[in-house]
């Protein structure tokens, strides 16, 4: 087959027997995500250009968007690169009722280079509190992928906390980093996020190569290598840098935050997870498991100044996005899935010949009545070949329809694994006997 | 706000009262596609423009089809114009077991000039049946619309159904078309398509403008005025141009799609509808209401060489395309649907005081574990405040929690609409009451 028919790189197709489970993996997530109070939105996949641009960095701006001339207006568009500035954007300009707490599971593109588990085309599911500044509000952003996570079937997953602030207050005040200009900072905060990509001296090079000091850069690495138990440790930051205004915002913010969260036992404090993006402004987590090591399955975080800049009032936000490819690949390794269902179909009216096909469609057509899933030969095939279809295809039960089922109302059902038979059944208890059986 | 920081021309936002509402029909619609036997798959939004290209007419490619480079490689990319094309593409790369019944509901995007009902991103909801050429396959999709339409509440609606080898044998055979080369015929069915948009005389004068003689313009718009009963008006058409090759193959066909359909009372024969794209090859048809008159609600037919155009073995394949966006517009202007439901909350956890919050959270944990849809609140907001919340977003249950409850582990429950309140109720029965009448 020519490459110019297939799916451009980085892209994928689902065929049933994985859109079924990907589906059923999306809708464990909205349940709970609906059990917290969260509402769905839709946004279109193509926004402005300028709705996107300056809200994730210079690097996602220039390398990993995808940015094109609409070809009537030539307007520049994108399609979207997350689903958090949409939100934002959402929010400026249809004002919904505070606090907005709303969740969307869609597609988002980035030009990463294709590589197992990374493609162009991914699902993001967020779930966002649009409009409290508190603690809580995290804590329960934190309590909802927790419970997204055991819902699933995970267990010895980590949640990692952290807090921009924390870096920032010793970034400015104890180095003085922000006369280097406005945006050193948040420089550093996308050198740091290499660290698992680069290691640490790779992220001590880019440092010196973005301009510090040896000393600067030393001082970084030590306030990165801070982790451990969350209460003990922000208790010796809290200590350690009294009086440091951002310092003491994050520690208190962050101890509220494990004191509101129902999961406590499963946060870590660790100053070395920063988030690649720039809209962050206060706490900021992500969660992983021990194996398979795939980075992190979720992540999000506060976002306080980001509606602001689309024109609307001051509305402090915060949220958690969830990868599904990761989350799904990760599970799919460890076991926790069932990849078995190869269709959602749940019987088969085999017609014994032609003479029967009239019956075997009336057959069909009362049990789609009652809500059951039915296939009819649609191809003119002998009954071997309708078998041979069911086998390929995993589906459970089988209604075969013949001269004494025709002549007396009636169908012979069979199930393929269990090899048990019902002879000549009434039609409707033979439904009876599927809904209970083939579901 | 300004301009760029809204979605650009012809894209929506959907809050979630309107989401909530989509995703319920499109449910609705997913379970009738299910019923039949059709299974779910996904294709990416962005394919190959070679992959599109010449599959729809030179007017959609050159006018219609979001076409762009990709910024990388500089290869041409396109957004999906239908998800008739990319399921071709998938069945030639996959090679599924066949029939292969698949639906998908999902965007596509057309440069349509924006206006009420017609937009730049909207949804198509599709069931296709590949690899089978016999009319029952073509009847089974036309049951499958007429199913879908009345599990939505439509009623007296009218499925339109034609053949391309009706006019075909027509054009061929008696006026001799084929002399100006391939492509007439396809671009005659595309004028034809316009008739109910430009009327008869822009009709006629566009066949003109195509180079036929004013002779043939008649002889065409005398074909195209067939309509009626479908029994009768095929069997005169058999009478009328017996030899005909493609008329009697159009015949055939059609008299045995109509005896195998449930929906024969439905269906009437209608030769001027001819459907706009070049990919159609046997029986076509659309399904309309009397009002309003907004067009076609679905449609579809059979496209027999699509799938060999990329390289796959001949597979006849038929199916249907629903259009979200008129479904849902024709049905609320005939008060079939109802948008009342503006969350999915059922219960808000209404705390009398900060001494109350931790109390609060834990009824929501609790409640939450046992599969109810709780917000509590996040805003630190007065009981008043509260209530405002619940009002302003339709929370059908309120739980209050004060100094007694939070004392003896009960909650006071609230319904607002109907007034009624259990006062005190121990959390285990409230959790029972709350599922029986907060759904």
């Amino acid at each position: 087959m020519s490459t110019k028919y297939s799916v451009p790189r980085g892209f994928r197709d689902f065929p049933p027997e994985v859109a079924l489970f990907r589906r059923r993996i999306m809708e464990l997530i909205e349940e709970v995500f609906e059990r917290y109070g969260f509402d769905p939105i839709e946004t279109p996949v193509i926004e402005y250009w300028e709705t996107l641009k300056g809200k994730y960095g210079e690097e996602v701006e220039s390398k990993l968007l995808y940015r094109f001339q609409d070809p009537w207006s030539e307007e520049w568009l994108a399609l979207r690169y997350d689903l958090t500035v949409p939100l934002a954007r959402f929010v400026a300009s249809h004002a919904p009722t505070l606090p907005f707490k709303r969740y969307h599971i869609g597609r988002v593109w980035r030009h990463e280079r294709p590589q197992k588990g990374r493609y162009r085309e991914f699902w993001q599911c967020d779930a966002d509190i649009v409009g409290s500044p508190y603690p809580e509000a995290d804590a329960e952003v934190v309590d909802l992928v927790c419970d997204v996570m055991k819902t699933l079937g995970y267990s010895g997953f980590k949640v990692r906390l952290n807090d921009r602030r924390l870096l920032k207050g010793v970034f400015e005040e104890e180095l003085n980093l922000s006369r280097y200009g406005e945006g050193k900072i948040l420089e550093v905060f996308r050198v740091i996020d290499k660290l698992e990509k680069i290691g640490r001296e790779g992220v001590e090079g880019e440092l010196l190569k973005a301009g510090l000091s040896r000393h600067e850069a030393e001082k970084i690495m030590e306030a990165v290598d801070v982790s451990g138990n969350p209460e003990k440790t922000l208790s010796e930051l809290e200590s350690r840098f009294r009086g440091n205004r951002n310092v003491e915002a994050a520690v208190g913010h962050l101890q509220e935050l494990i004191a509101a969260s129902s999961h406590r036992e499963d946060i870590t404090l660790d100053l070395s997870m920063v988030r690649g993006l720039d809209y962050y402004t206060g706490p900021i987590f992500e969660v992983y498991v021990e194996e398979p090591k795939i980075g992190a399955l979720a992540g999000g975080g506060r976002y306080d100044d980001l509606i602001e800049r689309y024109g609307g009032p001051s509305t402090p936000s915060t949220g958690v996005s969830i990868g599904l490819e990761r989350i799904i690949d990760a599970g799919l390794e460890l076991g926790l899935f069932n990849l078995k269902r190869k269709t959602c179909t749940q019987v088969f009216t085999v017609s014994m010949g032609e003479k029967y096909w009239s019956y075997a469609r009336s057959v069909a057509r009362e049990m789609r009545r009652e809500g059951l899933r039915v296939q009819v030969d649609l191809m003119r095939r002998n009954y071997r070949k309708q078998l041979e279809y069911c086998e390929k295809k995993g589906i459970r039960a089988i209604a075969f329809v013949g001269e004494k089922e025709a002549s007396t109302g009636t169908v012979t059902l069979y199930f393929r694994e269990e090899k048990k038979r019902y002879e000549q059944t009434p039609l409707k208890d033979a439904i009876q006997i599927l809904k209970r059986e083939a579901q």
